[in-house]
């Protein structure tokens, strides 16, 4: 691909740090990186890309955006049960960034790497007159058969999460200032923190490949994403609202405001992991979620899909009574 | 990544069937794809991007982009001796693009799918407010260490190109109505298929492996991916320029407009194998290369870096006399 000098510099200082650890990226001064794969293990490679205006605001902290843009690879590495190996990026920038836009995207990339025990392989840099455009193609290992798959819920299994539902979904009101409620600072904070900052669930990827069935990272919204889950398996999926695990904020405004939780069951960006297990494995399982600081709640449960009337998502509330979402998901089209 | 039902009609209906004869694709039902290595063989990654208004024009035939763009990822592997293995691609597209442009860029990939022998892992599909942005991310395999990187050049070793240099160049002459030359139909269109349709050397991968001791595609230009071949290997690298192989139509050109030269030299796009090897290996590869299909040329030689001036690219005309070029390669900054 054609490059010019520019490109040559700016990866030399701001990408080539990046993956210094990384013997195979040579630096990034050659078109390829090369990996090994340990032995007995398959590839494992998802891709997400994310674009100002759309997956971002355009005035968003680069650090913010670089964390977050790795963070949602991560986390679907983490559902499918794979091991961080290394990562691609692409970076699509127009010429009137601010001049330590880029320094301050690698100190976010750095910083996920630090945490997440990944480092970068190798990409590309170019220009254009539109919005910021960035992809990160992440490459992960599972032993050989094992990676968790969205098809695999059975009738009779248990439907799991992790952490809590909806926190980004009510930072995003506060960001944009359309919030109808109010929060104290710290309870503010934590919630664009989930926003800007997600965590994706690397400590559960062994517990899920021993465990799990079927899973799934929550990106496009608790409800959206189970819907996947359900329609891929050709189950039934039935969850109640009292048990989506919400965080002390989200269940504080929640009380106020009991109408806002088919948002936050819609609201997308949690970046946590739904998945399917026997119950029979459910004590282990939550033994070594609470052994890597991991919160799990069960939610619902898999029913065998109605024959007339095919795959589905049931939502229910505290009474039994049936919930139909306007709206399941996050939709940028 | 929050995706609409949009997105998924979209993957259903244009990329699922890329991703039809790839099991571990999942069908693109899945967040990731799984892949196998063969046995004692390392993976390859490389990623190439491509904007609109930067690397083709907006109006250009989305088959022709797809083409392109699976071609541009390709050509790095073959320069690497990669044998390809399957792509990810990714594509951030804004909400007015014409009907039929999803078609006929699935009807690109497909063809060089069925081309070049590989196929469609995964990706992500998201919009934009801006130009097309589309990434792809190519996955290829070594037999463990036999990489060719652009790092390994001797002094001693020849220096050969693959195919003809600069047709891509005065393509876009042609399609800009910049040409200060004519040709006839038929070499105008062999220049416009240079530019449009790039052929990737997947010929000579076996044959790389073997006998090249350094690599790199001619993708920013002659001039300019010699240069950094020559940098990265710590060589002087001495070409001359009337041994650079052009196509008939270039020769013609040329020969009318003497000018030219430099321009072809530098003008990028040309995604021919620039390579270095023993002089005593050329007859083999030279055969080798036969057998495949791929003309190769050598072009000049490799000798060791002058301390006092370091790795440099030396470019002389028929009587010795050194060239400077006011440009070497292709330029988006």
């Amino acid at each position: 691909m054609p490059a010019g000098q520019g490109e040559f510099d700016r990866i030399a200082r701001w990408f080539a740090p990046l993956a210094a650890r990384l013997p195979g990226a040579l630096g990034l001064r050659d078109d390829a990186g090369v990996l090994d794969l340990p032995a007995g293990r398959q590839l494992v490679v998802t891709t997400d890309a994310m674009v100002a205006g759309v997956h971002f605001l355009a005035d968003a902290d680069p650090a913010d955006i670089a964390w977050k843009l790795l963070a949602v690879n991560l986390s679907d590495l983490a559902a499918k049960g794979a091991d961080p190996l290394a990562y691609s990026l692409v970076t699509a920038l127009p010429a009137d960034l601010p001049a330590d836009w880029l320094e301050r995207f690698s100190a976010g990339l750095a910083a996920g790497q630090a945490r997440w025990g990944i480092d970068l392989l190798g990409g590309d840099s170019v220009s254009t007159a539109g919005p910021v455009c960035l992809t990160i193609s992440a490459l992960g290992t599972v032993p050989r058969g094992r990676m968790v798959q969205r098809c695999g819920a059975r009738p009779g299994d248990l439907v799991a999460v992790t952490g809590s539902v909806g926190d980004a979904w009510l930072g995003l009101q506060l960001l944009t200032g359309q919030a109808e409620f109010s929060v104290d600072p710290a309870s503010g904070a934590a919630l664009l923190s989930r926003l800007h900052r997600p965590e994706p669930r690397m400590g559960l990827i062994s517990a899920l490949r021993q465990f799990a069935h079927a899973a799934i990272d929550l990106s496009d919204g608790f409800a959206a994403d189970l819907r996947h889950l359900a329609e891929v398996s050709g189950v039934r999926l039935r969850v109640s609202t009292d048990r989506v695990p919400l965080s002390p904020a989200a269940a504080a405004i929640v009380g106020q405001f009991p109408g806002l939780l088919s948002n936050l069951l819609a609201g997308g960006d949690d970046y946590e992991i739904a998945f399917s297990l026997s119950a029979e494995d459910w004590p282990a399982l939550h033994d070594a979620a609470a052994l890597a600081g991991v919160e799990v709640h069960v939610v619902g449960r898999v029913e065998p899909a109605d024959p007339s009337i095919g795959a589905e998502l049931v939502i229910e509330d505290v009474a039994g009574t049936r919930i139909v979402l306007q709206r399941e998901g996050w939709q940028h089209y």
